[in-house]
């Protein structure tokens, strides 16, 4: 048994607010949004950072860019943008050592980005 | 001749702070940074934003994360942490329309981002 969250939610131990799911990933809404729109995308593998991409997994971070494109696309945030973030270690700001992109939209994002 | 200012920094029309080179990708220091290490990683093609990447060019976004998990580690950001950042369009706060990721570390990132 995993003691990963994300990996709890993946099989269901944990409910989430899905809006997407493949074979590979899956998105769900934030628990603590800081934006109108506020998704996380992660692989169903548990990877715990992006440290841990290389050449031989890295095809999920391809795919995982296009799943945002069709979920910016369905929550009508490719007219006016969005912004992707990942996070990496502790000043990265990663809280969950389970490979996660943050899609944020739905306002003017700020800059710096944190 | 292209307008884009990052096409022109890949052709050598306009000098940047080159950290890392490849036949598909280019790294520069940020010009204006937001955190000690700031740097910008860019494909050497044109695409205006992560909404132009599909099943067909998606290749260069994995690529693009070897090369910014190679920089990081050379950066020694690869024990503290760092964030990965691409902004899409005017809500993104995308200032240049050719696709760019940045590196941010050196210090602790704030939530949210931006």
């Amino acid at each position: 048994m995993s003691e990963c969250i994300f990996c709890k939610i993946i099989n269901g131990e944990i409910p989430s607010d899905k809006v997407y799911e493949d074979e590979k990933v899956i998105a769900f809404n934030d628990i603590n949004p800081q934006a109108p729109v506020h998704i996380l995308v992660i692989p169903k593998e548990h990877i715990s950072s992006i440290k841990e991409i290389d050449e031989n997994n890295g095809d999920i971070i391809k795919h995982i860019h296009l799943v945002i494109n069709r979920i910016a696309k369905e929550k009508g945030l490719d007219e006016k943008g969005f912004r992707i973030v990942n996070n990496c270690g502790e000043e990265g700001g990663q809280t969950v050592g389970h490979l996660h992109y943050h899609l944020l939209g739905g306002r003017q994002l700020q800059w710096p980005p944190g």
